[in-house]
């Protein structure tokens, strides 16, 4: 008998049918003779409904932690409805809040850390034999007893953080995708399905465009030995292993595991700079402007910042002219970014990642590599094409591609 | 300065444009230099919405702690809309949770009962200069540390049970009329507002059919002491005050202060009943039936139950037909029940009532007489003409008929 914890994304609990769905995955694993404690975010779209909702009653919707309060309640009443269609199965079940369930964060609303889980409550209903439903996305701020949010991504780190404090056998992560595949299956149907994954690649991946796991989540895991199990909650097909470390990976494998790409960024070019790099970091930083690829050339700083960032990147930087002293600042929203991942990038593979994109007719910019990574920028309209070429090049496909996608765009 | 504490129905907060109203309700009730404390139903139809859900994923939806956290997030989402709408007024303010208010309750999920109110950080909280919200209709189960809902009109009670706790100056209850009534002004044009009604007959109006304020919030308040002022959300008129005894009131009022109705209930037979009463009421007290204007005549046994229940109470006397001996048991719907109160009821106004109801052309059944009120039922398509004959017999219309009503239901 083991200790499964299912976290379950929204789309996954998205209506009547699918909870129903849900529930008897759950019931099937308790049938199996395992434990089970679930992690369900809120159904569907409720969030971005209830966001509205606060932006039909205000033209800022705060304090911060009223938006806390209000976002935490989707993720309950999916795990009480959860609850109530596992009741209906002749299933026990017990639905907790994150605070109940003992998730203790820092007091940061809206983009809350996990600071300690004291799952006390959680092992007591398991040890009556309960399915324990524990609310993603929410725990209990340390220091002023309210309930915070864990920002995006956060009801994976719920259940990794369930998953290592109640030393689970494995974390299984249900999305609407099969798992973690060679690249985007939307652009490259050949896309092969990964069967196992290092936490390291798997950073990687998450931080550059692959939506189906965030970066934190990973990273917990990875630093708590958590194995995290990707699946799709309509198939029963295996998904993908992320777990142990890249160097595992490489006898057998290829350089290159995947392809990563993303259209979330914009290129921010500060021409005309006199001084140092840091003072713009500063500015940047003191913005929460996530900084990404800086490359210093001549005069010239360029590096990529959120799109959604750009705006306030520019504009932060251009009240700092005078004491930064630069000539002008621009941010251009054409972009893409690609990457190849792997545990063998090191060894010449940028020569074929640059050759390979020349070959396709594909300009890029600001190229980085990592012991892990390789990444350039291209123009927006030219990604999915150099998607395809990387792909094909470095051999990553498969003859049987067996991936059906559901289409919700989390996938990649 | 005084302490506030008022409470807003659903219809009150049904909408982005509703929650606005009562957010600038409340900043005015705050520049008038007082401090308060708002307690918010769930948002027009939520709950209805929530159990619709639980509907769809369960045949039978349970356990009732389940339902309980389901319900209970309705209330949550409505304060934390009020407290982004005050805060976007330039009002500080913080929405707690029932269990956050310290709202202790018994661990009755669904219908529990309010033990104990420890509002410290509801007072820390207003010592900061805050408005406090807090979800009403919930409390924290004293037993369990578990969520638990009041069951119905268990917003009111939350409003009295902290207006009492904080000893605040007043509690404010808005609604979607303007306050109590003679009569329901939807069936008697000229039925006149209430300014005042003692706790004693307004428990008797609630319990009888006056559907503004829930009889078990009318004797909360009345065993603290706390003065209840029933306001319409959408006027600034002054309403009924819910205070004091009937014998203050009676010097200068007449006999009677208002008609209430019912259409709620049915009418019970027990036909050939040979033993005792006590046995038929043991099986409709195991069946958790409310039994009202109990009857013996000759064989026969007659009272009234909630309509709802009639079916459930019919089916377990049956079941115990051979034991209580009974010759037949039936149910009749078709009924409805009028009552007028009054702090002179006893002095010959049961008289009146028959000689009113008999000159219309009401036939009645099931006479009862209390300290306050005479009751009878008649047929329910006699009873807006019954109503409408004893409000004009005992002069209880105003010349002035000013009330408007939002026509919710929910007014008598």
């Amino acid at each position: 008998m083991a200790l499964v914890v299912q976290k379950y994304g929204g789309s996954s609990v998205g209506g009547a049918e699918r909870i129903l769905r849900v529930a008897r995955r759950v019931a099937e694993t308790r049938a199996a003779g395992h434990d089970v404690v679930v992690v369900a975010s809120a159904i569907g779209d409720t969030t971005d409904e209830l966001l509205d909702l606060a932006n039909r009653v205000s033209r800022a919707p705060g304090p911060p932690r009223e938006l806390d309060m209000l976002l935490s309640s989707g993720e309950r009443v999916a795990n009480a409805l959860l609850a109530i269609a596992l009741t209906d199965l002749g299933l026990p079940a017990c639905s907790l809040s994150g605070p109940q369930a003992g998730v203790f964060t820092t007091g940061d609303h809206g983009r809350a850390r996990i600071v300690d889980v004291l799952p006390t409550r959680v092992r007591q209903e398991l040890d009556r034999g309960q399915v324990v439903l524990v609310a993603g996305f929410q725990g209990l701020s340390k220091d002023t007893d309210d309930v915070t949010t864990l920002g995006r991504g956060g009801s994976d780190t719920t259940a990794v953080a369930l998953a290592c404090a109640l030393r689970a056998d494995v974390c299984e992560i249900y999305t609407d995708v099969d798992g973690v595949c060679s690249a985007d299956p939307r652009i490259v149907p050949t896309a092969r399905l990964l069967e196992r994954v290092s936490y390291a690649e798997m950073l990687e991946l998450a931080a550059n465009g692959a939506k189906v796991l965030m970066p934190r989540s990973v990273e917990y895991a990875r630093r708590h030995g958590v194995a995290l199990h990707v699946r799709s909650s309509f198939t029963t097909d295996p998904g993908t292993l992320v777990a142990g470390d890249p160097e595992e990976s490489t006898v057998e494998k290829p350089a290159v595991t995947a392809i990563a790409h993303d259209r979330g960024a914009a290129l921010v070019t500060v021409a005309g700079l006199p001084g140092h790099v840091a003072g713009v970091l500063r500015v940047l930083a003191d913005t929460e402007v996530e900084v990404d690829m800086p490359v210093r050339g001549g005069a010239d700083l360029s590096f990529t910042v959120p799109r959604a960032m750009a705006e306030a990147a520019v504009s932060a930087l251009r009240a700092h002219r005078a004491d930064l002293g630069f000539t002008s600042v621009t941010a251009d929203a054409g972009i893409g970014k690609i990457s190849v991942v792997g545990a063998g990038v090191k060894a010449g593979v940028a020569a074929t990642f640059c050759a390979v994109l020349a070959d396709h007719g594909v300009a890029i910019d600001l190229l980085t590599t990592s012991e892990l990574r390789i990444s350039a920028l291209c123009r927006e309209v030219d990604l999915d094409r150099a998607v395809r070429a990387l792909h094909e090049a470095f051999e990553l496909g498969s003859s049987d591609p067996a991936v059906v996608y559901a289409g919700s765009g989390r996938g990649w």
